[in-house]
């Protein structure tokens, strides 16, 4: 390996010199471009490599003291980093949200580097936030449907925004809390809010003894992280149980009424559209209804489900978000965008001034910079990711892709049934659901002896958790796996096989294969041998 | 224009099949890749088109419903977003943080989105995570130096976490004072701390009135958000005056115990290692003494200073970071990585888990995962372009970059004091200075008349404001503009402009045309007249 030298000359070439089209990096870029499966498939050495191994090639902990040719770099990363990457992109690969994207979001991320905006301001990016602009009152207009007039009014106005766009659901969902937490707690008469003077004077101003949010036991661990960030502590976001998957309303209203009395105000309900875990959709139109009736703000988790909005045949599964004070959505996730597209959006356009600040040398009062009301502070262009993705789709285009990915999780799930060895465990209702191995023998034997059930469910527990883990080592295919509660079993935990079927690229042949694969780890286990063991004990010795 | 249908057929080619190479993508692309300011300075038509014109363009607040091939799109783009976008990598945009970018960011742009990795969980970034822990590593050992066991005990320890990545540096410096605010609220018997019984509860229950940040005028602003969202409140965070630009460490100590000796609890101090505004640095280690004396926590916001570690010549500038117990870093601003490469970094390495939290389908307790204790969720690998970077420009790349901008800074301040129609504001200590427009005619005027000084202080506003904006919408150069306290007039809050030289393709000749081009836009303004005008009167009438 050549040495490359520390020198203006040699630093100024890195900034207004591509590499030669010869070189290793160009030659990445261009076998990326041609084609994406097979340099994800050569490159990406989907193997068992153990975590630890890995480690061992990102172990140094000092910043390297000479330069290094970029070249020499590319063939470092393709080595070290994306050997032992993860193949998101594969048909194979639906165990979680992340999956294949549609090539032309590859030469514009390239754009997106090249023009480098920051949309904090307008001064850097002049074109970029009408745009952002746009692409929230796009969204805002598929989930709301307020009238030409509203978007007419507010779509470019320096004194409103929609919405934000944010790095992803948490930031969107911590957002969202903190303006409705803003308004719950509004500046009166000599008091100045809870925007100046903080939760602790607020809450004795209003003469509140707590502040709580609602939401069911399936609530993304983001909505804890946003009870704690927010000063109200994580014993604060109540969650409720919920047998089948979805809140109940008069639960919901019950509770809320209970810690009413209390003196407790309750600052919102969040009312999720596609579980993380299962998919599910809580009935968002009955949790408005509640939400009216405690007179608290009504924030939908639609981080997943959004999307589904795009489909004329399946929007109406998400009823009522239209009534939501605030809602988040991720563009990342079902509109396949890149990492990074998350968006909060808010009913009333002046909901988002309650968090609003200014800075003298950006973010003037008046000026239509979006960062006066957002989270974050400097942010790059991913709208324009949203942007061209709707145009290239059209809402057609995301309809089609919506509904046969729905269509596919309800084929899974027949499949699923018709195998004696599987157990469907959670039906879909978007493209997720939850399945485990279950040996036909012990079918039985599961429900004929009832004292039984701990022991055989802790065992096929282990099952799961050995199938999944070998066959992710195996490199073929994944799924991810997680615990859940069912009805089926008066609510025992379970571990499940948890799978998302949002790729395009997966077909019928390889959810054939993922469950062959599956069965035929399953039988090499040593939990399939005690499971047959214990069979045959209970069922001889009746 | 020809149609584009929505079928899965086209949809499956949008996800498997790369625009040919003749397509207007492919071309932009190739453009793009081969000379990045050609493309910029032919496409960017920098111009005066007004924002209201601009935003005539994106007016559109439907979702498509037709699909659009994405050839058309990819001209719709240039047309409307590129022509009016602004041109960051410029040599004369020197008026904001973010710049001119290496070359070898495109092609790994394209490499992070064909990856598409979450670094939220192992299980979809298994290369990934290691990385990012090694990145932090890196910088955290850059700041802190801490020994070789330390990095071995800590850097891919499942219970640990150096700091984390984040969007930039408002969330990173969110996620400090989050972390300073948990670990003073601590669970201690059977109270459960403030991350689970939340603000209220936690002042209640420690016996504090209130809790404060200290901090000077010249903090960012996303401190005073900081403050709001983490329920202390906007007034909580005591912003001192700083005459000369930098916080006082007798005025932070003084202005502490007087608080304490109210029953207020200091939550902490933050010293700011570079300001947005004029680039100074706090006496970061007579800081540390004073956090110190009030056992409280300092901070330290190094978002644009903290690159200057890299430089063995200015590195001492930053004296006493290593003994910050949090700091923040923006790679996407002096370490020349694309925007969203933000950082917060502990000093000890336990810190970070007073925000630690678990989920049963990802971030299994045990687990690296890297989202147990980052405020974001999902992230995408931005690390990689810090790695990269790191790698190819080395310590003494680094280095060169950095002494390079300060040096700049020195020549253009010399450069400013040389010229009669000028005056520097305030001296460069990194990269950054502030000057304005003062003409010779009015200089003597202004010192003999000090009943007249605001008088004129508000025609010379008016006159920076008008040059600023006129260069830039003559679309040749840009400097931005804030307003600022300055000793030399007696506190008195004047508009200067502002000036960030850290493009490294920014040459003297470059910086010598931007002054006589505000001379020039000067001369013709009404406000010039009126100075004139004015120094006549007084000076015939004397």
């Amino acid at each position: 390996m050549n040495k490359a030298r520390a020198s203006m000359e040699h630093l100024y070439r890195v900034f207004t010199a591509p590499e030669g089209r010869e070189s290793k990096l160009a030659q990445i870029e261009q076998h990326l471009s041609a084609n994406l499966a097979d340099f994800l498939s050569r490159h990406v050495v989907a193997s068992n490599t153990s975590l630890e191994d890995i480690e061992h090639h990102f172990a140094d902990f000092t910043v390297p003291e000479e330069p290094q040719f970029v070249s020499d770099h590319a063939e470092i990363l393709l080595e070290k980093l994306v050997a032992n990457s993860v193949n998101t992109y594969s048909p194979q690969f639906i165990g979680h949200m992340t999956s294949a994207l549609p090539y032309f979001h590859l030469p514009l991320a390239k754009l997106l580097v090249g023009l480098n905006q920051n949309l904090v301001k307008i001064e850097t990016s002049k074109a970029f936030t009408p745009l952002e602009r746009q692409v929230l009152g796009m969204i805002h207009q598929l989930v709301y449907g307020h009238n030409e007039h509203f978007y007419r009014a507010h779509l470019h106005s320096a004194n409103y925004s929609l919405g934000a766009f944010c790095s992803g659901g948490t930031i969107a969902n911590i957002s969202a809390l903190w303006v409705a937490r803003n308004q719950a707690l509004p500046p009166k008469g000599s008091f100045r809010g809870v925007s100046q003077s903080g939760l602790h004077a607020a809450l004795k101003h209003y003469g509140y003894e707590d502040m709580v949010i609602l939401t069911s036991k399936r609530g993304h661990y983001s909505l804890s992280k946003a009870a704690d960030v927010l000063g109200l502590g994580r014993h604060n976001l109540i969650t409720l149980p919920c047998p089948d998957q979805t809140l109940d309303p008069q639960l919901a209203l019950q509770k809320g009424l209970e810690l009413q009395q209390q003196g407790i105000k309750v600052l919102a309900i969040v009312g999720i559209a596609g579980t993380t875990e299962t998919g599910h959709i809580d009935p968002l139109d009955e949790l408005a209804d509640v939400a009216q009736q405690l007179g608290c703000h009504f924030h939908v988790d639609a981080a997943w489900g959004g999307a589904t909005l795009f489909s004329q045949k399946y929007r109406s599964l998400l009823k009522g978000i239209e009534r939501a004070d605030s809602v988040t959505l991720d563009a990342h996730k079902q509109m396949y965008v890149p990492m990074g597209a998350g968006m909060v959006l808010f009913k009333d356009a002046n909901a988002s001034n309650a968090v609003r600040h200014h800075a003298e040398y950006i973010l003037r009062e008046g000026s239509k910079d979006l960062g006066a009301s957002t989270l974050e502070g400097s942010r790059n262009g991913m709208a324009m990711m949203l942007y061209a993705s709707m145009h290239i789709f059209g809402r057609q285009g995301y309809q089609l892709l919506i509904d046969q990915s729905i269509e596919k999780a309800h084929y899974f799930a027949d499949l699923i049934s018709q195998q004696p060895d599987f157990e469907l465990i959670t039906k879909p209702t978007l493209c997720l659901l939850t399945y485990r191995v279950r040996p036909d023998f012990i079918k039985e034997v599961l429900s004929r002896f009832p004292d039984k059930r701990d022991e055989i469910n802790q065992l096929l527990d282990n099952l799961t958790v050995a199938v999944q883990k070998r066959q992710r080592e195996a490199g073929k295919s994944f799924v991810s796996r997680t615990r859940l509660a069912t009805g089926k079993y008066h609510q025992q935990v379970v571990t499940v096989f948890r799978v998302v079927l949002a790729n395009p690229l997966t077909t019928a042949e390889h959810l054939n294969d993922i469950l062959h694969e599956q069965l035929h780890i399953a039988r090499q286990t040593q939990s399939w041998t005690r499971l047959q063991n214990l069979a045959n004990q209970l069922t001889t010795s009746v």
